[in-house]
């Protein structure tokens, strides 16, 4: 029974994974294309890598301190610097996965110059982001940050010794940040604390991200697999995914809010319910991580309440890829495939580990 | 019939307003609070001043180039200071207003120097405000910059000849700002275009914002009328009233969306469909303003549509004040009264301008 039902997730799974991949081929450059082209057979096709390098024409990195562009130009002018880290942590993983192709030494040491100075603006000194230190709002723990540098890691280490002792300390350390968002006694994810892992007054330290809190949780539970860790690969189950769901999910009409609020107050985020693409992929690669890890039934029953949702809501039969933003009703809200924050990233990631964890758990049912 | 119509719709805003100001009275301080003790009879309450004066206790002044903080600690600590010139429109409108209260000289002359420093942030030299400039991000016509800094000539001259003088010029230049956002052979109004006046590429280009246009109507309208402009005042209704209100009005659920785009693709900002309360004021106002002047039965036709949606859905029958955040179908989805962008200002305004415009309209009537 549940064999055949892994074989039918599997087999959706890879028809939309072969769509979506087909709709983005003559545009983005990222490290999704890199990654697909070099660990999965069928995607090993010229116009994939020439579509993962067609990025390189332009330079993301703008003048100052290292910082890269949020947004360009067609013609590859700068439009936006953001006063964060994430565009910086996109270019380490696009510039690693392509070099690992191309095995290009200058590229991997530019994506390894970018990781340390990371690492510099977040734990020594940020000033290069040009964020005013400001009174009233002190630096904080903010989950996104130890969240990013530990998926960074993941990355940069797959199959370097070498590079995995480098970083080793700094995985520990990000492990430790993100788990000081345990609040309320260990029944909530909050999304912002101090830096000595308390809660943060006012809206600002009551906000919950479902979406992110499961993402942090498939983090967690593969770093915790590695390290053949029992107690973290629990508490990433149950705190990193159990509670974002029960939180998280509209049990009116289904699918994951974006943001909430711990005492129940209405956030102020004009977006809070509407139901975005990205914590459902988060979502289902969390559970479908953890029912390939334990075995356990329950999440199963979850994968599978995520996938009809996600499915039925965010797929476009007609003209291919998905739709990122839906009303709380689950109505299309905002009809175009690529935007601001939506490009070729987290969709494929989702369907490529979806795949290889159900090519995992078919293989192990079959033998 | 009409007479008996106004009367009505002057003692509902009437009833409004004053519930607002209860609502009210135990937070903030703004300039509305300080123009409704110095104009309104009923408002010339101690606790209304009182509540004016109250966030002098804050200094919102930031270190540094003469920039306001947005938002502030309970504690009066600065939490976020943007890089836009708004900030400080709100305090010069606040200290103005309040300083023709308690006839603090010092305070009038502050509001007037941030008003200059205003004025060579916006026509000389920027830098102050610490937007790096950006080779794919030229300076643009924003039609929020020029319409703010009319505003707030409108509000600095009233009843001063001498301020009237050193103005003038602005105010003039300000009005050819906003016609530049005229576009489309005269058959849109465009958020924002370029210094020259032609449409940008791109969404940004594309951007509607009807609300924003409507207050921009009234704004021209009640300039035109002062200066006795007829070509004017025509524009301002025909062009900024009557094009926002036919492209922004749903006319499936009723409502004027936030942000549409013009030629019909999808906005990029997530709230698009949502009806705030703020367009909605401004619409209030215009139409009210516009039928005063030339009485065509249309106008008022328009008011009453905008009026009916309004008041079933944004006044909070129990518990007072207005909700800001509708969906796209009218239901609250945000049910806070004050939040990052909603305070005691368009509401209050809206209601104090449409009472003071029936107040005439009634007066001529019994005449």
């Amino acid at each position: 029974m549940t064999a055949a039902l892994l074989e039918q997730y599997r087999e959706r799974i890879r028809t939309e994974l072969d769509r979506v991949v087909d709709f983005w081929l003559k545009y983005s450059h990222d490290k999704e294309q890199s990654r697909l082209y070099r660990t999965m057979e069928r995607f090993h096709r010229p116009e994939i890598l020439d579509a993962a390098k067609s990025g390189l024409g332009f330079s993301f990195l703008v003048a100052g301190p290292g910082k890269c562009a949020f947004c360009l130009t067609r013609d590859g002018r700068t439009v936006k610097v953001q006063r964060t880290i994430f565009s910086e942590c996109f270019y380490v993983m696009a510039m690693d996965e392509l070099s690992r192709i191309t095995q290009d030494k200058e590229m991997q040491a530019d994506a390894e110059s970018m990781m340390d100075r990371l690492i510099f603006w977040v734990q020594t000194d940020s000033s290069d982001l040009s964020r005013p230190q400001l009174p009233g709002d002190p630096p904080i723990n903010s989950m996104a940050v130890p969240m990013m540098l530990l998926c960074l890691v993941d990355q940069l280490t797959e199959g370097r010794t070498d590079v995995a002792e480098k970083y080793k300390d700094l995985s520990g350390w990000c492990v430790e940040q993100i788990l000081q968002h345990i609040q309320r006694d260990g029944k909530a994810i909050l999304e912002n604390v101090t830096l000595n892992g308390k809660e943060l007054p006012g809206c600002q330290g009551r906000l919950q991200n479902p979406g992110h809190a499961l993402e942090a949780g498939w983090f967690l539970l593969q770093y915790a697999l590695k390290k053949e860790d029992a107690q973290l690969q629990k508490t990433a189950v149950d705190k990193f995914m159990e509670i974002p769901f029960h939180t998280g999910w509209d049990k009116q009409h289904g699918g994951l809010f974006y943001f909430l609020d711990v005492d129940g107050h209405c956030p102020t985020q004009l977006e809070w319910n509407m139901k975005l693409w990205w914590p459902h992929c988060e979502a289902l690669i969390a559970y479908l991580m953890a029912y390939s890890h334990s075995r356990a039934p329950l999440l199963l029953d979850r994968f599978k309440q995520i996938y009809d949702y996600t499915f039925s809501h965010f797929s476009d039969e007609e003209h291919g890829e998905w739709f990122g933003y839906l009303s709380c009703k689950g109505e299309v809200v905002l009809d175009f495939k690529g935007g601001p924050f939506k490009g070729f990233f987290h969709v494929p990631r989702c369907l490529y580990m979806c795949e290889k964890l159900l090519d995992g758990l078919l293989e192990r049912q079959d033998s």
